[in-house]
């Protein structure tokens, strides 16, 4: 379970994408979270209290944690170019969380990494 | 798969687990992370750079990051009282993933509560 799981390969079948115009916002932060989501074309930005985080590029994922908690939004998240994200459900996570371990396992690690880069800009 | 889930009764019949006396360091920040743990009985700090960012208390997970990542330890466990944990190898922590789909949820849990808790510090 060591290989890197291409998520844009894993939804580029993806019938029904949301598609964000640049500067176009597609949740804030507070908002309550019921989906996670994949990005399969664009650049998507990451705020919280205005700082950028973030930037998600293609392969990336945005909004677990609202998902995984059932709690809300952290963070901002607006399309810095034209974007195409697959959207997960709570069903959809649940189904992948059960029938693909790979796909369990690139969420834990994108979480870890972000908490192992937000450690280090804390203590930078 | 919304249920919490109680680590240590999914290991309470752990037949060789690790047991630390108070101040017995478990691992230090930079280590190699070949296993993670659940602390079964007893607290374990967390510091980064010396400053506490966790007490894990029975039930809760540590190391699990480099484990996920694959790379050196981020923080240091020192064992608050006397403690009872169980490992979790990279081997057993992939059969918990491909058959345990709460557990792998309940991980991505624990990170993304310490990830929002860490966006709180940042920005409180």
């Amino acid at each position: 379970m060591s290989g890197a799981l291409n998520l844009v390969n894993l939804f580029h079948n993806e019938t029904n994408p949301v598609v964000l115009e640049p500067g176009e916002t597609l949740f804030k932060a507070g908002d309550a979270g019921d989906a996670m989501y994949v990005v399969l074309e664009g650049e998507v930005e990451m705020t919280i209290h205005r700082r950028v985080v973030e930037v998600v590029r293609p392969g990336g994922l945005l909004g677990e944690m609202a998902l995984v908690e059932k709690l809300p939004r952290v963070a901002t998240a607006v399309a810095k170019t034209k974007a195409r994200l697959a959207t997960i459900s709570e069903r959809r996570f649940t189904f992948l969380v059960q029938n693909h371990p790979f796909f369990a396992l690139h969420v834990m690690r994108v979480l870890s990494q972000r908490l192992r880069s937000m450690d280090n800009m804390i203590n930078d």
